[in-house]
């Protein structure tokens, strides 16, 4: 049954994004403090810190003993957190937050996390990082059962599972809802009994760490938004992991049946921010090797190193000490850009990439240029880039890419177009060089990412990582589309969205 | 479990009403249309012309014969829905739409009405009138077999019986949840199948009319809501008659067990526009008959019969008329005072009435002024309007009531004091006389009142109404109440509210 | 020159009003405080109680002995001014306030009132009720000497010939100015000596008051403002008298020379609220006694007297009780319709009147009813409400109207149609009746009128006022629009903003 | 005397600065198109470019032949001309623009630019880049003579210094106010004859380049705004130069005296973007030339260079280049922290820099870093991130500024603390960088500085720069400044304004 999408908030901001920029985008960042006077403040600075991994829109629950209490808004986190007002209605000394990337037209704010609920046995709030699989399957039986949703959320299947279940405790209630789901999660959740409690998929294809302030202890999407607040960083939660944070400190269980660990690969190519730790290895020192590695599979002789701001900055550095060509800042980035540039004017909408980059003509001119940028997703942005780099006088125009060619959509939690619509999947190396307008075109090998990537982790037996985008080899189930290939009515709410994006 | 009032949403506007007029507020309108292609906006107007009965929030629900739309928002309809880019969204041969009067400072904008759900079946939306007495103990019941509620709202209880019913077919699952609640109601909704259905309680507590224009049926709580569109009245709603408009014309059924008619007799004298009819009788002719019985109770000698704006006027016309009396406007109002006036200063909020009502000295001077009014809750704008009329000059200042004393509190949706808080049930009338300071002071009688709004009924067996708020007598079962008072944890949210209110 | 019209404010909001009634309307309302403490929360509360005289924008200035504050915006005065934050920061013991009805699309926020100016002697702020008839001249004047003006407002004329009088004092140097100037003017100024200033024509033509609250004193277009504070009146300032308040009192003298006294007379029929003085007659009594004229004047077989809500009702009473035909409201207002509905659909718009007006069906239905209204401007109204009355059932409908033929626009201050789109301009009485399809209509007599006003001014010999707009008797010279017509480049702005709104 | 302060605006939003980044601001960006039909876009997607000069403001000004339109906002340029709608108001072929840094609590939205104003031979517009040294005697003496200020600009004074002329063309009055000013300026009008003007002061102290697309001609601060639209560069406008752009193309002429160039060096410094030219020189590459320079006059021993970003990355590439060190991302900036945070919470406050900038813990720790600056202030942010990048494990910090010591406040349309806040004012080095806790500190030299910056000048006889900030060698008289010292009451705002800030 599909009646799920019949329900419209209309929306008067018909945005169109300006400044996307063709990339994949990671769809969320968690957090969360368990016994901190200031839960909701550190909260917001964590999810401060975490901007990067969703933009649209913000929330943070909060509870104080006795009472939960939330805020959620669409927009940056400083702009609603920032105001001391709003950090102090939300009291209590357990908070949990949300960033989110993406959403759709038709959802608006109530698809905005943390989601929260009444139950039987008092309130419960969840926000999470990734993608329920079966979730369309499982919302239409528990629609069939009485349910009734209130977003669009793959998220609020588990809220349901909970609350239909019929056993006895909390604890119990929440693993056998775990047990149903199927994809790609890291949740941070908040009971009524005061416990922060932190999971991870038995995958773990999202990060979730865990960090301590003093008594508190934090669980955060990256290790980045322990900094920020002054935190240690204690360990990576365990892939199939849960983790209870109360006054009694950090209770370790593993309630799932344990499966071969996936790490999103891509996190250290694009997502996390450089000054993150993950899995062990710093993320910028990852880049680094990416772009080392790319130096020695693809030289070149050139003049300049000059990377695509701002994500492809770590790997021309690595691409630039391996080979010795210098490196430059051979595109200058308009830092008043945001993602958000809502209804610009057509005469505006036409100039394109230039609002966000420009060429230094200075260093540009009759020299032969490495661009080095993480990846080629619909090439629009490759294009304009490289013609902007060669109206600038370059002789010589080398793209270099620090990821295999992405030729598989995402359905972990990463807003990805359609796989029809990636590059990769039906072009070629050369094809895509050519209608990039590149002089040459190289991607980083599968085997070379790993190893550029793998050195740190020499330590774990087998290591192996989610690379679906690449390979097309899905660690995780996907029910949903199985259904809905197989006929069923199971509507999947991504194809809808992404198809309302073209 | 009272888990139910654990979650609070932050909300910025802690408003206080400066303007408040200690009156009892009805707390909603409801309308609907089946039929016409500019349902949304006949239904924003519908609603504008209810909008005395709900001035908090509005909210409207089409359904175009495959989505449903909504728009829902705190304030007058004619700032929201007298925009034409917003009906426009609200596509449709059918809408229902809400004016809602009163709310808790922790409820927000979720319990704004027309509530929505997706179903198993498909969607629905609700729009209610009146009160369940039997909600937190139907809630708490619901929630304990695993409905996750959204809104501190009574309403969400069908939503949820209809939800969980076993039944097939859509009007099984609906008469079924009917059968379970109790209390007051009007009901407008709309369903997935494309029909507008009305439901009024057994007692017909609450009013309901059908109207027509041209091939379209309309729903209204009242007829001066017909008038606007040019729609014409064709009858009222039975208590206990379930319609269903659809392709097929107007559907009538009686699905729940036959019971007293009880008609809500404070729609005659305050809640009603005196424009409409209701069951038969015109509001504004009821309240000239109320104020000639009035002048034939309790006369007194006087130079000016002066309405207190403008809830008074008609009654004073009629006390005026059978008295022979002089009608002046003796208290002029101004006109740009709405019931809201979000935080006014404290220098302005000490001056209380003045900021509403000035009396016209020109005609005081020196009279014997008899103030017509409709009701004394707290007694604390009486007092007020005395004063100012003795201090225009006036010799005498008697005041005539066009109701009973208001001895009890209403369960029916109306919004009142707590009982305790009433003034007449704790005081004499002669008590009440000297605590608002005026010459003299009269309600109508019980018998009276009946005489004077019974006189249209005449071809009814047992004229007989709602006067619970004089009597104590409800005619339907406060199960709720029952419950707390027998020491079930069963939360009376209007309980709460009322006490955040003082 | 005209490039006075040259720069547009660009604004986003071009409102339509929906709900204009078809009216003159007066331009303004001014208040000043001296000598208290809460002299800014004063004047909010005065320009609340002043809000009928303009209700689109309002600003007030204060002084606290050193700096002057400011805070001016559109919309009503309670939305601004109800906030104590805004009040508290109008600190000082002297303020004045100013409302504004109407103005053109191109002027927006720049042309509220008070405007103030930083000028050699310090600052000074001024409001204005009335309208310059030679502003334009002497503007065109001062920009060839180096004036640069910053708004539309004829206003600002007095401000730049103050800043260049070479005069030495302050009191010189505005006298000098207000010698200039010519057409109706009631100013209450601020100075930076921390004066309160009130000047009001030589012909009188627009309404100023003086009144005392304890130490303080009050100037105010209307007494009504007076009564919201607890003030008392004093008297009604002379024509051509200037006060000054400060802190020696009242200081009082005629800097101007000595005209016939011409009081706007249309105060009496409309502008005015029913419940102030002016020219120390009650203006409820003065409509009550103009209705019983027209009575006798035009007497009609009736069932019913209705007034034409709001303004036609003390007139209807007046008709009413001279002619022995019972008062009803046969047409009710909704009172949640202001004077402004800003975009509405097209759809809402052509069901025009009926969103402010409904026939009281059970009253008028087989009646022959006597409708009183003040006043037919472009006739559009009177012609719907008639259609409304006999679509109600009416048998017949006569008009009655309580203003002779307004057959001249004003130059005074009023917003007035252009004299060609004035209906009583070109159609005779009997044509009139045929456009709005009335049984009958009758205006009162010019003598009628000035018989039932003079009543209260046998004290003065020869009781004279502004009729212009019925006799085109324009009582003060109108430079420029006679500089309009020899040739002249003087821009007239009115006519420019005429022809805005068609 | 000094009245202008004493005219406050309420404002409601007293935002405090969280992320103020303890550099010398800009405080002006200006840019002009004639002849394009989409002037007005043109000048947005100029502004935008243009954004990092000024992030407070933003107006345009356009001018279609006949009318001038005018929009201006607080905030940044794409969410006020982001938007068609507004875009599309401001028609006609020419257009001017303005992007303001700082204004005072006082002043809000009046003092916005471009400024505007109706004269006697028509409208005229102008936007200013600098800062005028004898704007409040120019004042004050326009006061006496009847001009009205509405703002607290000094450039307003420029045009009532027009508007006074007596000469008759518009070009002489011009020229003669010209004549009259003092300081620093580049200035870009608009004039109701359709001409665009550009003037630089005659030491050309602040930067304004000519460019042309197609048959259109522009005006900008910095050629990077020309390179987003496509423009060409043509040249810098010479010191002392006044140029006319209108149908006949441009003309030029000198109307003022020749005084030394003194172009400001601190441009190179740290105000243009890195990928503008100006005079001659690559911004990009002259930072890169001082940290070559500075790695030679003060080298030491490490294992990273690492920028402080984002002002500080080409001198410490150039640092890295130099001096063999690897260039290193250490410092992690947060992308998402604009200038302006409102209204922070206390409990954020105190997390000060981290919520910018993030050690990358992976480089760091264990390494002997050299952090490269442009400069320093106060010293408070310097002193954080030295902590930070010790707390990431660094054994030795070593601080290199890409500019002298910054020993002196600018008049010239800089925005800098009073020169007693100035740390190196009162600080030798050495206490300086014990004062930020750095293992050591250099600055590079004012020879050094010269070197660097010099290279491209060698055409030119006599390369010399306003460096008053380091020297306290003042180009421009002080005129303002000295009245004020010899006891004059002129008000100094920028005085005036610094003491709010404190």
């Amino acid at each position: 049954m599909n009646s799920n999408s019949s329900h419209s908030q209309s929306s008067s901001n018909n945005s169109s994004r300006l400044t996307s920029n063709d990339k994949f985008h990671d769809e969320c960042g968690v957090f969360g403090v368990y016994g901190h006077d200031d839960a909701a403040a550190l909260t917001a600075l964590g999810l401060h810190a975490l901007q990067h991994r969703g933009q649209e829109a913000c929330g943070i629950v909060s509870f104080d003993g006795e009472h939960f209490h939330s805020k959620k808004a669409l927009g940056l986190v400083d702009g609603t957190f920032g105001d001391a007002a709003v950090i102090n209605l939300l009291t209590g000394h357990a908070a949990i937050g949300h960033n989110r990337y993406s959403t759709t037209g038709e959802s608006g704010i109530r698809n905005i996390q943390p989601l929260y609920a009444d139950m039987d046995f008092g309130g419960f709030s969840i926000a999470h990082n990734g993608n329920l699989t079966n979730a369309m399957t499982l919302r239409a039986d528990l629609v069939k059962r009485g349910a009734i949703f209130q977003s669009t959320s793959d998220t609020e299947v588990i809220i349901h599972l909970i609350a239909q279940s019929q056993k006895k405790t909390f604890a119990e209630r929440f693993t056998e809802a775990l047990k149903k789901i199927k994809g790609a999660y890291s949740f941070v959740a908040l009971t009524g009994g005061g416990q922060v409690i932190g999971v991870r998929d038995p995958n773990g294809i999202r990060p979730l760490v865990l960090g301590r302030l003093g008594d508190s202890y934090i669980l955060s999407s990256e290790s980045c938004a322990l900094d920020i607040i002054g935190a240690d960083f204690v360990r990576d939660i365990e892939p199939g992991e849960m983790v209870v944070l109360n006054g009694k400190g950090v209770q370790s269980s593993y309630p799932l049946a344990k499966k071969p660990e996936r790490f999103c690969i891509f996190e250290y190519i694009y997502f996390a921010r450089p000054d993150s730790f993950m899995e062990g290895k710093s993320v910028y020192e990852s880049r680094k090797a990416i772009g080392a590695e790319l130096a020695r599979e693809a030289p070149v002789k050139a003049d300049l190193v000059v990377p695509v701001p701002d994500s492809g900055t770590p790997s021309a550095i690595g691409f630039a000490e391996e080979s010795g060509i210098p490196f430059e800042l051979g595109i200058i980035r308009n830092h008043y850009v945001g993602r958000t540039f809502i209804e610009p004017s057509d005469k505006i909408r036409h100039l394109g990439v230039k609002l966000k980059h420009n060429a230094n003509r200075a260093y540009i001119k009759g020299k032969r240029v490495v661009l080095v940028d993480d990846s080629i997703v619909r090439g629009t942005t490759s294009k304009k880039i490289v013609e902007m780099v060669r109206n600038a006088g370059a002789e010589e125009v080398h793209m270099r890419i620090s990821s295999p060619p992405t030729k598989y959509g995402c359905f972990y939690g990463i807003d990805t177009p359609r796989t029809e619509e990636l590059l990769a999947h039906s072009m070629s190396v050369q094809q895509i060089c050519d209608f990039i307008g590149a002089d040459s075109l190289a991607y980083i090998s599968h085997d070379g990412l790993y190893r550029a990537v793998g050195e740190a982790r020499r330590n774990k037996k087998t290591p192996q990582y989610c690379d679906a985008c690449f390979t097309g080899d899905y660690p995780a189930e996907l029910t949903d589309n199985e259904n809905k290939r197989s006929g069923d009515k199971v509507t999947d709410l991504r194809e809808r969205r992404a198809s309302k994006k073209s």
